[in-house]
Order: C-alpha cells, then structure tokens, then sequence
C-alpha cells in the first residue's frame, strides 16, 4: 500500500509541513511528501484538489492532507477532494478563542512572516555567525550570546547558523586545531567570556568518518588523531567545568535546543 | 489581561513551539512565551507543573500550555497543572491510526532527530552555501540547485542559508556590486546554468536602510546608489527572463517557499 501526504496552504505550508511531519513519523509506514505552499486562489486550489484526486487513484489509498489556511473558500476546495484533510490549527484556535473571548483575524502569512520583534535579531545573528565563524576573530566575544568550541567538523558551524536562523541568538565558534593540543587551554581572549562558552564533542569515529569525506586518508581524518583531539578537548572542558553536549547522536535542532536549556538563552521569536 | 503560554515536551519542544506560536498569532493579544525542552522525567515535570500554577497565582489568568510527549505519565503531571492543555498532535495522530489501521510507535525525538534521509543532505548543503556564499567561487555551479543572484544586502546569503538548514538545497549567490553596473550581464560562467538562477531585489529604501546600518552615509548606502543598482538589476532579470522576487515584505521562510515552488525544487526533509 502506497500512503501519500499533502501539506497545503495558501502561506507557506511551514506549519502544516511541521505537524503532519511529526505527526506521520510516529508511525511505522513510508509516505510520499508533497509541499504546495501559496494555494492563494480558488483556481489553484481547484489544480491542488485534482493532483489530490489523481493521487488517490493512482495509489489506491487516500492521502493525507494537513492544511492552515486563511480562506475559507480556499479551504472548501480542498476539503471536498478524495484525501483525508486535516486542519491541523483549528481545534485549538476556537479553544483560545471561547477561553479567551477574543476572535481570531483571518491575517494572511501571519506565522512565517517578517514580525517586527523577532525578524532584524534573526538577520543581525545570521552576520554575527558568519563573522564569527570558525575563529576568524576573537574580538567580538562582548556580543555573543554563546561561544561554541571544539575540534574540527564536531558541528560547531551548523549550530551556530540554527541557532541564529531560528532564535536570534548571537553564537560565535571557536576550533580547537592539532597546534593547540600540546598544552590545550582556553585562549586569553576568551577568559573574561567563560560564562559563554558552549563545548561540543563526537565520537571519534562518527568524527572521523566525516573528516574522511572532506580530506580522504589524511591525518587529519585518521581515528588516532580524532581519538587524540577528543580527550584532549574533553579533558579541558572537565578541568574548565565548561557544560559541553556530545553530538553524535543529535540533530543541529537537538543541539541548540540542549544549548538554549542549558545556557539559559533568551529566544528571540515572537 | 496578561496571557502566558508554554510549549513543553520531553523532546526539543520544537513541534509545541510551532504550532502553538501559529495558534496564539492569530489572536490580537500579547503573551509572554516560555519553551521548555526534554521534560524527561517526573521530577522535571513536577516542577514545571509548579512553574505553571505560579504562573497562574502571578498573572491572575491561565496559562495556555502547548506540548508534545511520548511519556504518558509525564503528560499526565502536566495535564494536572492549573494551565489550559492542548496535546497538539494527538486528534491527528489518532485519526492516523485508525484510518491506516497500524498504531503510532512510541519513540523519543523522533521529528527533530537526525534522520538518515535528510540529515546528512542538510549538513552538505550548509557547507556547500558557505563555500559559494557571495561569489566567492564560481566554479561549483555544477552542485548547485539553485544560484541566488542580486545586489549586496538583498538578502542572498540568509536565503542559502535557510534552504540548506531546513531543505537540504544547495544553493550558491552572487552578488551584482557597483563595478558591474554599467553593462550588467550574467557572469559567462553562469550562462549555462541559467535554468539555476534565481534572482532577488529590494526595494529602494530597504535597501538603503540596511546598508546605512552596515556602512553609515556612505555612498554604497545612498538611496541614490540603491535605485541605480536596483534599477540595474531588474532590467537584467527581466532581459533575461530570470524568475525573481522583492524581498522587502517577505521572511526568509517566504522567500525560500516562493523558490522551491517556481524552481521546482525537491526538498530533503523527511
């Protein structure tokens, strides 16, 4: 049997995405995903509630359709198709609304849009990541939210970059390279920033699995080298008492979410 | 009135956080947010129960609490506090089941975890956008599912950014600056990717806003300069029939979405 999900809105479809993901990745079943975000019109809903339907006849199976939208006659389109539709905000919005007494303004792209709080602290980040990535410079420790260190590729990048797209949060990273594990140590500049400082490590061989897809056969991607870099760093973030997270096994949205909890970090998204 | 809402889980509470921040938006009314994450055990539980019900003694109104669990009695200390409970996925979850027949499996971090389909995609594409981030190569393009192409400041770089994080696109950019202006064309090594070129603009003022910000009463930030680039550069999408998009009133969430539903892009995300 071949199941099927839509995610439909006449927005984004973010949020529809991000549900029906979470809801169908609890079962054990495979799916085939399709995205129509911008549905703005009754004429493309119309083109949206065929595919649903030639869908279901190629499959046999009714797909699943997780949807928001603003236009309720747009909505209707899609609600008389063959698949089986949810509307996966509106229980809980007429919840808030008999609670609160307050009805809710049918305002397009209200989610996923520039909000005036939350959107310059995003962008502001993302620059601050990228002139801070990687210790390209020390001298900007004063703005960062977190600082981020550990050895190469243990994920320091992609974090720092989550954590600014997502949160507003300004995170510097820092690399501990083979010169410094001799006599491995914070360096001074970040002394007076302790409090800021985030450690990541790996698993030596996950590290040098992913050092060996960017410089093959190298020293540098070679297990004893990883093992080597991996205590070293791990000692000094017991010696330092730096709270640090080991990334094998999570996500970049894992990570930051560990980092955001522990660090006691201020999100900027509403 | 001051509304409160949480959005808690025994995972990265990522899922709670989305679809509570879509439900509450809708409604005209200010909330203050607090996310809570990896609620693993009871003890935990216990004392966000507590944060909730001083909560309530503070503010006088319930809190709205939105959230995710696959522990149950976790779930269930919560659902005793003094706050207004939405289980965000549950009606779905369990309309899954009985249509599909097969039951949901309880596994911890199963939406935001590293998923072997898409994760490593993700973590490529991020390292690609970085390595083609402004023009700084020309030569990959051969990789790339889509090459950004616009002005400085035209919101380029966080739109690679956000396709590689959250869909495992690669994307490149290119920046058109001030020295090409008086014949612009295409880079002759992109001619032949041209079916990969989107294009981005701005308007004027933004524009001019965002570079003062960056370069204050320069002449790269002059309104007059920002029209002249900006003037440029539409006339070379239009020459060249590039799908383009203004940026100004848009999110990076929007402008992502806008890209892979006119490029057709395939999104790597489940």
């Amino acid at each position: 049997m071949q199941h099927s999900a839509f995610y439909i809105s006449d927005g984004t479809a973010i949020t529809a995405e991000v549900v029906g993901h979470a809801i169908l990745s609890q079962f054990p079943l495979e799916f085939t995903h399709t995205t129509v975000p911008f549905v703005e019109n009754l004429s493309l809903a119309e083109q949206v509630k065929e595919q649903i339907n030639s869908c279901y006849k190629t499959t046999g199976t009714a797909p699943f359709i997780f949807y928001t939208f603003v236009d309720l006659q747009i909505m209707d389109v899609i609600q008389k198709s063959a698949g089986i539709c949810f509307d996966v905000l509106n229980p809980f919005t007429s919840q808030v609304a008999a609670v609160t007494g307050v009805k809710p303004e049918a305002k397009l792209h209200r989610t996923h849009s520039i909000n005036v709080n939350s959107y310059d602290f995003r962008i502001d980040a993302i620059n601050y990541a990228l002139a801070n990535d990687d210790g390209v410079t020390t001298q900007n420790y004063q703005d960062a939210d977190v600082i981020l260190v550990g050895v190469s590729r243990s994920g320091k990048t992609p974090t720092s970059l989550y954590l600014a797209m997502q949160y507003g949060i300004k995170a510097a990273n820092y690399p501990f390279i083979n010169e410094d594990m001799d006599n491995l140590k914070l360096p001074p500049e970040m002394k007076q920033y302790k409090n800021k400082i985030f450690g990541l490590t790996i698993d030596a061989n996950r590290l040098s699995a992913i050092r060996n897809e960017r410089l093959a056969n190298s020293r540098y991607a070679s297990i004893r080298q990883c093992r080597m870099e991996l205590k070293e760093v791990e000692l000094l973030y017991r010696k330092e008492k730096l709270p640090f997270i080991n990334s094998t096994h999570y996500s970049v949205e894992e990570i930051s979410a560990r980092i955001i909890s522990d660090m006691k970090l201020e999100r900027h998204k509403y």
